[in-house]
């Protein structure tokens, strides 16, 4: 994805093996600013306060933050703990644990020696991958798109939820993946963005189509219901962060009462992920998928650009380059509700896959019951 | 409702009768202060602006626009003129057609001279008559908690969306009296508080019970449906802006969603209104009820407490009192969404018949079905 004229991935190694490079999205899309890493607790602590986020995405960065543990110590110890430490960030997603496994079972086997150089090779071979699983589920997602444009002979109105874009994983995304190369092939598209409170991922992905040149509308959470029963929502493209094996997706908060909205208007809901989202030992989603409860204040408190402020040049770390060293207006927050009043922050829920109409992988689109026969395809 | 220890009204007319008195609920819940409003523009501004909001509130600020109306010019045509502008300023909720309907019959057939004092009278009169109405919706809602305590025999959580209070109406409040009711009763109720975006009426609602001392959590309107789907929601309560004779209700936008959630979860869905909220002549409430487009701004911006900033004695208008007068934070908005990108701001939908349980009237508690025959009931 460009940004400006500079071509970026989410994430990128340093050539020195010293860290890894991140564009950090909790300033975006006010600013844009990268953040380096240097330490496998840095990496964990980008993970946890979501300056990386999507599934896709926070399973290589574990990737890399277990290759800066094996700089530090290549020990059996040090790489059991370090997947366990990295593991715990963030609950839900399955790719997390997905990818820390994969890389687990590969380094265990190696002498000590052997393993930082095999991890930072595997984290490398993993980003890359993610792209090209990226652009395998956009060209499929691109196919739903297009059988539905050959029957409506009009723009296709698409409603997503939260961001799936290119900074939810290395490049390209998975449902905004499907709409770039549907907008790329000259389908007219336009895309109905959920804010997706409270953490307004919506903003981002309203960014990423602006950057892309995607025709958009930013709309509350709140609204998508009364634009279906109203015709104005041809299809639902969300992503998922754990699909089980009878192809029930867990995904952003308010993602389910989408989908029976989706449903009760006979308006087609779709999810597009890796297969590395699928958890193929998950029976019971909605029992057995822990649901991360996120702070409160998440809630209380939201960010934002402040009017005529001045720059913020000292955000921006010193040595880092991009857009993000002349942002046009500041950064602020406001708290929103009292301290005197709790709030609550689940930050997924479970859509029943009998509301799902397709799932979208890079190995092709399934119906939700379908989904299991993948655990032993090739 | 008192706030601090004075005991407010959401509107209370001027002796002198030179106008009226409104708690301005765009500064709510991070400013408490009044506003005072001298002519029938000024009437029209305010609930234009969500100055005043509520279907019944803003049924009742229009009755007193329209004696200001008269106190200006008593003839037919400024009758007929100043009915139509005020019943333009929001097109959804039918309490403010059915006020000035009322108002504009009475005091059709009454000489030019008594019309100013004749219009005065009605309107403290119609005040008057919201707040006993409201009093009776309160108790008869309570029934339906305190019928969910006997069953379950442990605190009532119940789920509701936008603000129902008394801010929503000249004093109690509708779905919120209910609640309010129930707690002094002693039935152990703890409340859902939807944020409601884009306008956030869920700060209105948290501080209400606040005030009132009803436990209660604030969440994003994203949340509910897995609350539901983890039994955390024994009942869902909301208000009507606007019902057909066939039960269906208009309310604020997302209702449809939590409807839908409801019941696929098996939990009871009500809404609260007054009977004037019932618009008997409407048959097709998706296809005939004209849904307000607010500007997109609301959606773009968002205003909350800045934290650290010194108290702003200017935004009080000069010989008010309350509380608001001395606010402890200032009052603040950030820009959200980038002017590049637009966005949607539609203001309600209509969740239809089949999802709703049950509606509560100062007449009694009615099947959707049966809420037709009150047109003829005494």
């Amino acid at each position: 994805m460009k940004v400006g004229n500079t071509h970026y991935r989410s994430i990128w190694p340093d050539d020195s093996r010293r860290g890894v490079h991140i564009v950090d999205q909790t300033r975006l899309p006010f600013e844009f600013g990268t953040v380096f890493l240097e330490s496998r607790d840095a990496v964990a602590h980008a993970i946890r306060t979501m300056q990386v986020r999507g599934a896709p995405l926070i399973g290589v960065t574990a990737a890399f933050g277990l290759a800066l543990a094996m700089d530090a110590d290549s020990s059996n110890a040090s790489l059991e703990d370090s997947a366990a430490l990295l593991n715990a960030t963030r609950p839900t997603a399955v790719n997390l644990a997905w990818a820390l496994k994969r890389a687990v079972a590969h380094l265990v086997r190696l002498p000590h020696q052997s393993r930082a150089a095999a991890a930072w090779a595997l984290a490398r071979k993993m980003a890359d991958e993610d792209v090209a699983t990226n652009a395998a589920i956009g060209e499929l997602g691109a196919g739903v798109i297009r059988a539905l444009h050959a029957q409506k002979q009009d723009t296709v109105n698409i409603l997503t939820h939260c961001n799936t874009g290119w900074v939810a994983t290395v490049d390209w995304g998975t449902a905004l993946a499907a709409i770039y190369k549907a907008h790329d092939a000259g389908i007219p598209v336009h895309v109905w963005v959920d804010e997706t409170r409270p953490r307004n991922q919506g903003l981002l992905t309203a960014w990423e189509l602006r950057q892309h040149g995607v025709p958009h509308t930013y709309i509350v959470d709140n609204a998508g219901g009364h634009l279906m029963q109203h015709g104005k929502v041809d299809v639902v493209m969300v992503g998922a962060d754990r699909v089980s094996r009878h192809g029930d997706v867990a995904n952003k908060i308010g993602t389910y009462l989408k989908a029976l909205a989706a449903q009760d208007n006979g308006v087609p809901f779709y999810a597009a992920l890796p297969v590395s989202t699928i958890d193929f030992a998950l029976e019971d989603a909605l029992g057995d998928i822990e649901i991360e409860e996120r702070d409160g204040e998440e809630v209380r408190w939201i960010s934002g650009q402040q009017p005529e402020a001045k720059p913020q040049h000292g955000r921006v770390s010193p040595g880092e380059s991009g857009p993000g060293t002349a942002p046009v207006l500041g950064f602020g927050r406001l708290r929103l509700l009292d301290e005197a009043s709790p709030a609550a922050n689940p930050a997924f829920d479970v859509t029943p896959s009998h509301l799902i109409t397709g799932i979208i992988t890079e190995r092709g689109v399934f119906k939700p019951d379908d989904v299991a026969a993948l655990e032993s395809a090739p």
